[in-house]
């Protein structure tokens, strides 16, 4: 059931007549979406069956997937029915854990819009919702059968939602190779604005940031120990991200900064390699540290709020945590770190 | 994930000190079952994390599933966390899904408290919840870890609750061997009541039981083809149950009657078989047939109400159904089927 992989496949998304069959397929997306979803869909502007939800993390509710399901058995949606998420991390998250579920496990397709949602959240097979305040409480395991990016959702990001993508992918850079960190480094000096790279630059960093990922899903599909290496940056970042408001991306950029920082003042990551993923992060818009964030935000850094988040996180074991620290481009590692060292990052 | 088996542990709920830890677990249980399983358990009476959810089918709700969620919440119910699910197989269905949700997968181990579940509810992994009138459209695979089958339960269950279990017993014991009938036949004839069998029968019955329910779920435990065989019984079972509100042993005790028939008269079974099966469960108070199961509920049966739930079928393929046809005792087949036959089987 989780042992085949999910077909990665690029093209405008007219080109996939016979996956998308009206007849097999209930599509799920955002009322944002919704109209231009319709437009691009190879198929009659009315046909087919819809399931339009709230946008962004405000799908992820309880209440949502509870209409979701009474959606599907109005359908009559069978084991032989496929969901196919159209939108961003948010909608493929409650499809995902809708299409685990409903009837024990129905197929899967992924139509990512976004940047982030094309390199990161559409693969991996995690889904989730919120309980209350508790972000990802619920979710499963559910890898999509087919995952269609259509890099034609793109240039019509707002600037934020390409540069929030973009720190997941250097991320991915930074885990991978130096090769991989020089592809980010000429793209930057070329200067062009993320909205204006173009289908084949994107089609080309989307490929490559995928690959990363799949590496680590691949060797530890359960999220036992391996895959938590994708967790660099996201120590710090989900205290950021909570504090400030940032998009994702934002935050997790500022999370690898103090990340490196750490690394640098424990002596494991040299300082001109910090300083390289810092300039990339700010070329693209993105802070490269906590204070950084803060300023963007537009807030007084709160150290004391940051820290209890910290110390509230769940890989903390007592006074140690499991952290990602970065020992060198293409070399990161997961290492038990002293809390009282993470609060002193918050100093600098 | 999935690959590991459950371990199947017998004796006095009293003895499963280290296993049942308050530290590590949350126990959920039906309000009818909370006191005796607080009295049954190796710990302090006020000890330990309990959820408590309505009793029967009724827990199996939407509205109870997301105040197991917060409950588990409120627990601080953590990756380490194991779920102990004590009562019969709508509590083991809902704390099945609730387990293997939880943070993408929580620990599980099952306390079966009657025959039914002990000898099937529990194993296999399958749990589901129902979505308005639509029985267990939603649900998933989750294996515990550890099932516990104290016998101690089974005396003061209702008679009809045995009687219940008997029939799923004897199902298994059709699709097993000529060996595994005869065992019940031969407790037939000591006519002892159910309640009296003793510890030790209980034990050898449901060891017996369980292991081919093990068998199916082993070949098969996605339910992809070979563990439909456990369906014998259950396509005519399902529509009786629904229209009879017989308990669930009942009316698959009648639907094996019916496939019986229906059997004979394609000329797989030979009606001596027939005969000893049907006789094995009027012995232990279970209906043979469809027209005796309306009988014993006091109703008339309601042939064009049974046609459209067996049309209904989510197993119908247009003209025909998989249906499981006895060939003979350890000799069951899944065969496709004309709707047209399994009416006619109505009109005996």
């Amino acid at each position: 059931m989780q042992t085949t992989h999910s077909i990665i496949r690029f093209g405008p998304l007219s080109e996939f007549r016979e996956l998308l069959s009206p007849e097999r397929v209930v599509f799920i997306t955002s009322s944002a979406l919704r109209e231009k979803a319709s437009e691009k869909l190879p198929m009659e502007r009315e046909s087919g069956r819809w399931i339009e939800v709230p946008d962004g993390e405000s799908c992820k509710t309880f209440l949502v997937l509870e209409s979701v399901y009474h959606a599907l058995l109005n359908f009559d949606a069978g084991p032989d029915t496929v969901l196919v998420a159209i939108g961003g991390g948010s909608v493929s998250d409650l499809a995902g854990f809708a299409a685990h579920t409903w009837k024990r496990g129905i197929g899967l397709i992924l139509v990512p819009t976004t940047l982030l949602a094309m390199i990161d959240a559409s693969i991996g097979g995690k889904n989730a919702i919120d309980i209350g305040y508790a972000k990802n409480a619920v979710g499963s395991f559910h890898l999509p059968t087919s995952i269609i990016c259509d890099v034609g959702w793109l240039p019509s990001l707002p600037e934020k939602d390409l540069a929030s993508g973009m720190a997941e992918a250097i991320k991915h850079a930074v885990l991978d190779s130096e090769e991989h960190v020089q592809f980010f480094e000429q793209l930057a000096e070329t200067r062009i604005p993320l909205a204006e790279l173009g289908g084949k630059t994107f089609e080309d960093l989307i490929r490559r940031s995928q690959a990363v990922k799949l590496r680590y899903v691949n060797a530890d599909l359960y999220d036992s120990h391996e895959r938590h290496a994708l967790n660099y940056g996201h120590t710090f970042g989900h205290a950021i991200e909570l504090l400030t408001g940032l998009p994702h991306g934002f935050a997790v950029a500022a999370g690898m900064g103090a990340a490196n920082t750490l690394a640098v003042s424990r002596g494991t990551l040299d300082p001109v390699t910090q300083g390289r993923i810092g300039s990339l992060l700010r070329h693209f818009g993105l802070p490269a540290g906590i204070q950084e964030a803060f300023g963007m935000a537009g807030r007084t850094m709160d150290r004391r709020a940051l820290l209890e988040l910290i110390r509230a996180d769940k890989k903390r074991r007592g006074n140690y945590m499991d952290f990602v620290l970065p020992h060198g481009i293409g070399d990161v590692r997961i290492e038990a770190i002293p809390v009282d060292e993470l609060a002193e990052v918050l100093q600098t």
